[in-house]
């Protein structure tokens, strides 16, 4: 399938045509999270103010509602999904803000920064629970159990990843898992619990959630890549996945092309200079050399291709075009 | 009601005096605990062997068993039951390890300290979702509910006490809204579910967590009074509270009683003196001269009082008995 070259300008009307099928639905439920957030603590009410002005360009809802149409329909039920979704996203985002010990995200402080970690690691176990609440006072337990499963496949990815970490010699299947467990889940989760709001079969929910499997894949696969590819320092600096000896495709395929010496000499440049900003240079260098960008480039083109076979299983409609080109725009969009 | 001035020595056997009529629900429960915290991440396996080793007096599970007997009998659900809530509570206690920053907890090195925040955060979100599953796939939904609720309110309790440490002058009223949240919640929560998990009559769970709640009103207020009983420095040093800026019962009625410019004077010690030993002292003698000790006692006996009131309209029994005997226990531990 021949992919788009898309360019930042068009990006921001992409968005636009993507969302024109749903803009009720999501209107809709930019009110019902913001609804959903209130707290009677001031404290919360402020930080979560600030949470809702920060949010993205809502992906996440957008593959919800997206996915229930496609499934027959947008119903109570699917606005109460994309909202648990969000409101654990959201959780892990603010969690995140400790775990990654970022001082910025999407060009504001982050929560950490400005309150510190212990009311990072409250609220995000506020948003938790009020999620939570949502769904049980409305007896949506399918999804529930859903959305559940993702919070524990995320935090067994990421916690896979660390130990790795410490082991830097890993495979691709490893490598595989882990983004399927940290990144995948999630969108997976999105398409699962849009489906599963709109049907109950379960064949049609589990190849909705296989279809979000295949997407997230590919966009982690893109993610990795930025880190090789991004030239500038808006978002995430290059290299900092190095520096974090985060072994991720484009390293790990160069690694296994590599004489014996030469994989000794880069393990140690990770394990024990990467914090010199030339050696990272050079490890960055290695790995196009080695054509560990355009292999990963490749792999993830073949999930794309995945997800857009399970895609053509569903009907033709607004919602599935939609449902394209906003797997296209998740894969090429810029950092 | 006289209570027994239980000395230390005395506590050790008066815990398997409690359990004895529970001691095989322990047992069973104990197993079931462990195979719940599985995972095949190694790193992940090592922690929660850590944690299990760490465990306390088992006081949850206690209350969950014996409100269960006392409402119509233990069954295969009181057991996911106090499972739901030990996962929860020992992501709390991650979590809080997190939050208190605390180098130490009963003695052992904290997983934070030994495994840096990012991963404290990981596996507080792990431990909740298997908790969260292991309800949502026996649809055990009240119980989940009940102890979602709990989260929701430990949350909301912690943010509003940070809230109010920013203004120095709250009342008594705020401090047991805060007590109710962050303390009370959970041991409501424990007797919830073992009524929940036992009967189905609403007015009988309600009774129950009612009663939770009065032994974790008195609870709470005992632990804030070791702050100024309390000699040594095992567990929490004295006076770490109001280094903190914790406002509670005793100095809050201390600084009721005083007069303005006494006030005034110990405020400011709290807001900018209080990382001198000295003045910290300074503050203690304050609260002890102003009867703010003996004042917190009397509202912990009140809500014990409480408490029995609401535990002597259920049926006697051995299982009665031993509950009230926890609640001593509960109150009348030492640090």
């Amino acid at each position: 399938m021949y992919i788009l070259p898309y360019i930042a300008g068009a990006m921001a009307s992409l968005i636009q045509e993507i969302q024109s099928p749903i803009s009720e639905d999501i209107k809709h439920f930019e009110a019902k999270f913001r609804e959903s957030m209130k707290s009677r603590v001031m404290l919360l009410d402020t930080i979560m103010s600030y949470i809702v002005k920060r949010k993205g360009k809502q992906l996440r809802p957008m593959f919800v509602f997206l996915t229930a149409h496609l499934c027959g329909g947008v119903n109570e039920s699917t606005h109460r999904g994309a909202a648990l979704i969000e409101l654990l996203h959201t959780a892990t985002l603010v969690h995140d803000d400790v775990v990654d010990d970022a001082n910025y995200r999407r060009g504001f402080f982050s929560i950490n920064a400005l309150w510190k970690n212990k009311i990072a690691v409250l609220v995000g176990d506020y948003l938790l629970s009020r999620g939570l609440l949502l769904s049980i006072n409305h007896g949506d337990f399918e999804m529930l159990r859903i959305v559940s499963d993702a919070v524990r496949e995320m935090s067994e990815g990421e916690l896979l990843q660390i130990e790795k970490a410490r082991n830097l010699n890993i495979t691709e299947a490893i490598y595989y898992e882990i983004i399927r467990q940290k990144t995948a889940s999630l969108i997976s989760s999105c398409c699962g619990v849009g489906a599963a709001s709109a049907c109950q079969d379960e064949q049609v929910i589990q190849r909705a959630r296989i279809f979000g499997e295949k997407v997230g894949m590919a966009f982690q696969i893109k993610d990795d890549l930025f880190d090789y590819t991004s030239a500038d320092i808006i978002g995430k600096p290059v290299g900092i996945d190095i520096k974090e000896r985060k072994m991720t495709l484009p390293v790990i395929f160069a690694l296994n092309k590599a004489s014996r010496s030469e994989k000794d000499h880069i393990i140690n440049i990770i394990k024990n200079e990467s914090h010199k900003p030339r050696k990272v240079a050079e490890v960055i260098d290695f790995v196009k050399a080695s054509g560990g960008i355009e292999y990963s480039f490749t792999a993830m083109n073949g999930f794309r291709e995945e997800a857009f076979a399970l895609l053509s299983q569903f009907p033709a409609s607004p919602y599935r075009e939609a449902l394209e080109k906003l797997v296209n725009y998740t894969i090429e969009r810029e950092k």
